[in-house]
């Protein structure tokens, strides 16, 4: 476990993180993602934690009180368990009052949450800013609840705490930062969201095994909605400078295709990439609308945040069966779906880091005949062989990326990589910079 | 009748003021413009009257003579009447030169006109720049022609007189103007264009009831074409200086779909609203190219001029069966049809003062929670119910219309109007600008 | 011959020119090519020569050895003589070292090459920048060749020469510059590439009979790519600076369809004046993308060279079965398929001196009607025969060029000018300036 060098970067053990990850009792803010972040700071050295106290403003938001739960259950006058908070932390609503009474059924049933669609499973449910008590439990154990009375217990407090989150900054040789967001909050739910936490530790493993950078690369832990706000209103200005291109990591874990959430315009840098990965390394690539927002894209992308980002995700959150439900569990991610969503990122990263603008160092076709790079004899079709390497010469003008040249010529960018490294090598080309988000 | 506040403004007695308007003899110039003009000055409070002398130079055209006729018929030897310019003014074509005559019928034929492809209406046919005589009729008219002698008199006299139009002034709070241009010349036509005429004297009593104006709005009634021009040459600097959007009304009487005629590089704010307002507002509508441009846009939209201007319709001039025929009457055009014509120009100018740019007063997402705008309980789907409000919010960024974030969001731009203003109420949105043309 | 005034400079005598410089023993460099150019200067008079030096660097290239041939055969120890150089050049490959001495079939057969796909036809192969020998004959000669020695022989040597190209200016009003540029260097092939020298010299004359040039005419003549590299090298500063479009003539003499090569990103005045000669003026016209260039669009349009250029042809080099062959002969290419290449040449030289961009001289529509260019009686449809001039005026805003109207008006470019001539005999229109390139 941990960060080991043991283990090999290009097939980090996420299955495994990810279920020592799932048990704990996580939500939006309280002990279970103190101990989550403890166990994320031994996989990923160097995370930075952070935190904003209950009752301070970020942003238009106030950060609440942390919820602690020890317990939860409700009883039939018969004796009978109907539900208890040890079995499934689910059952309770996140951020439930505390509660301690008998009722009858009918009093009980308006405080039960069912899931709408699917009979046998428990629904996930939370009132983060209003204060209420409810269970959840799957719809046949609702059904067959029989007559008589309850007694409820919610065994909870809110008390002043902390929000926490964290980062870690992996250093490149430009200022210029690739930022990289996925969210800690969630209960026991494994594809959304321990699939996203696990993805980033492998790429922050793979990330510093690089033997060189271009970015800096920028990753962050946070619970959903209030600590990317939190997040961006401690670091917002340097964001704005600094970030070229920005990735949420959600539900990443299951065997799904792969798809992304749009940015507002659908024109960054960050779109360009996750549209090409998807189609050229990744086989083919669902794009949801932004309209079609959930995670922390609402923030990086709201109005006057602007960050150029997109959300990858192999089944997109709210489009699985399982999604939000007691479904969504250690069976349904799987070690080949993680290693799917990671080697999706890591290609996206891959993608950013070769994607220069070159520019020719002469004027006119070099001669590749006399650096060995062209045929000697002249006959029919005899260019096939270096068509790619001629048609990458014919499109680096200077102002064309070498993700847009590969889209030119049909071809998945990284082909395009070993062939520019070599005509760098041969003074053939020279490097202008790197894209600038739109 | 006029503008007493007892009629409503939603529902204007459009096909009253039709009717009063259309027994008159109108032509380019002369009486029946002028008589036509006292009346809608009564319709339209503050109508300001203009003219320009016979001879006077306006742009590249000279101001002709007015047009008087007391009568003109053809009666047959044997004492029968053919035709009878008080049985319809159609009967003789516009600015007909004098005659009074006998001849044979063979000599008669070439003098008269009838429809290209219908047997039983009058044409409609003007002669205003060259002197010639010429009687319209039906062909079946025509075809029963008795052979003999006709004595043909056209009582008309060309006197030096006057170019009649007038304008409205409608102010707003900004000196960004709307133009509006209807054509006053045609004789007993319905749909062409008495239609046109009264949509827009019951616009002048929408505009004057609306609480507030973004916009100043100008209302032009001109003879077609030469009146246009000489509105131009009085007035173009302006124009060019504050028209942001402008809308000739035409044949807007008709039960027909709707349509309208794009402008030149269909580029302008006027194009999108209209499109807007046909797709959401009307069902669905045509759009016509330039290229078959007839009427007034041919003025206002002509190379140097450039006012960002397209023309509205419900079936285009031309394109319906009854064009500048006697079909074209008081049962072609129906008090519904005229209904829908106003409420199509109504919407657009509707549109047009809703058309905000607005941008976020605070960073990422507000609390929506906290001001009771959002859902207490985080349950599946929970936010449905104001996913048109929290899209809204996300597109507005300071650069994107109103209008384009309700194409984005495929919903009518008029939905969007409330949700603007209940977010303005709440401080969560400031208002930018309008749009300018582009 | 020659360029006397008594050939028809709309049907210049192409197919006996490309008789003419058929049987010439071009290659890249050496006598053939100075033979050749010496007929053109007499076709094409003011035709001025240049040459480099062998060993002299042009850009990113050095200039090579002339190649003089006596003779080459390969005789079977029967005595039989399987081929012979002055059948045909192709039996030697280009620039092909000297050798005499004699093998078995074994050894023999790696120095011969045949077509790929074709049996009875001898292919065109060179090695200009290494030194090898080899020979090329048909695929059924090739089979058919006995057992036993074999006296080969190449009677080659390599000299220092210098490299032959020249250039025709004709001067037009403006410095800004049109260049032609076809490729000299091939032997005994005709469409590929004698159709477009013929071709080339057909167009000086047209050019020269011209009564006015807006544009001064560059017309080039080089071997393929080094040829062009060193034009490039003496030219480019001023070719960057005057040529506004450009065109690579080649294969221009069959009776295929037409087609062009488009410049890298589609987006010059050439791309734009080919695919509107094609579509219009010559039925159809096929596009292929910059990644099938191959002749010396391949040096003018490089990164950093930029010219704004297309490559012109009838059947594409590459394309038609006779390529690179001895089939590509004076029976493939026709008198037709030759005059049809120079008319579509033509018909974008004359577009390009259509092209003007007019702007009105007066507000609003012009009267047409007292200049005689307006019916005088206003009836339905009364319009249509003067709606290409019209519609022409609404759209000759100072912006939008003669060839984007036409394609606005769906109608051939050409036909516009004498309408735009009409105008501007009436004052009704200004020219403002040609066409940049984009």
């Amino acid at each position: 476990m941990g960060t080991s060098p043991s283990f090999d970067v290009l097939r980090p053990p996420l299955h495994a993180w990810l279920s020592r990850l799932f048990p704990i009792h996580r939500a939006l803010m309280g002990p279970g993602v103190r101990e989550s972040l403890d166990i994320l700071a031994d996989m990923m050295p160097g995370l930075h934690r952070h935190h904003v106290k209950t009752g301070q403003k970020v942003l238009d938001w106030v950060v609440p009180d942390e919820w602690h739960i020890k317990g939860a259950s409700i009883i039939h006058e018969s004796g009978q368990k109907i539900v208890d908070y040890h079995d499934n932390p689910l059952h309770v609503i996140g951020y439930a009052a505390p509660v301690d009474t008998t009722l009858d059924r009918e009093e009980l049933l308006p405080h039960l949450q069912t899931h709408p669609t699917q009979d046998d499973v428990i629904p996930y449910v939370t009132s983060y800013y209003k204060r209420q008590w409810a269970f959840c439990m799957t719809g046949k154990q609702k059904a067959a609840l029989p007559p008589g009375r309850y007694h409820v217990k919610i065994d909870s407090v809110f008390v002043k705490g902390q929000l926490d989150f964290a980062d870690l900054i992996i250093p490149g040789e430009s200022r210029d930062e690739i930022l990289l967001s996925t969210y800690i909050c969630h209960p026991s739910l494994a594809n959304d969201n321990l699939s996203g936490v696990v993805v980033m530790a492998g790429i922050a493993a793979w990330l510093r095994a690089l033997p060189t950078r271009h970015y800096t690369y920028r990753l962050v832990l946070v619970p959903e909605t209030i600590g990317a706000i939190a997040y961006l209103a401690k670091t917002i200005t340097s964001l704005k400078k600094h970030v070229r291109a920005g990735f949420v990591l959600s539900c990443l874990g299951d065997e799904g295709g792969y798809s992304y959430i749009a940015s507002r315009h659908e024109n960054t840098l960050a779109d360009q990439i996750a549209e090409h990965a998807g189609k050229h390394h990744a086989g083919s690539i669902k794009k949801y609308s932004f309209l079609l927002r959930g995670s922390d894209e609402r923030q990086y992308g709201a109005p006057g945040v602007d960050l150029p980002l997109v959300t990858l995700c192999r089944s997109k959150y709210g489009e699985f069966p399982e999604y939000h439900s007691s479904a969504d569990n250690l069976s349904f991610v799987t070690a080949k779906g993680l290693q799917g969503g990671f080697d999706f990122v890591r290609t996206c990263l891959h993608l950013l880091e070769a994607n220069k603008i070159y520019a020719p160092t002469i004027l006119g076709e070099p001669q590749l005949g006399r650096r060995g790079l062209y045929p000697d004899l002249s006959v029919i079709n005899s260019g096939a062989s270096i068509q790619t390497l001629v048609d990458f010469l014919a499109y680096t003008d200077g102002q064309t990326s070498l993700l847009s040249i590969a889209e030119k010529l049909g071809v998945p960018a990284l082909a395009l990589e070993p062939i520019a490294k070599q005509l760098l090598q041969h003074n053939l080309l020279r490097t202008i910079h790197s894209p600038r988000k739109k």
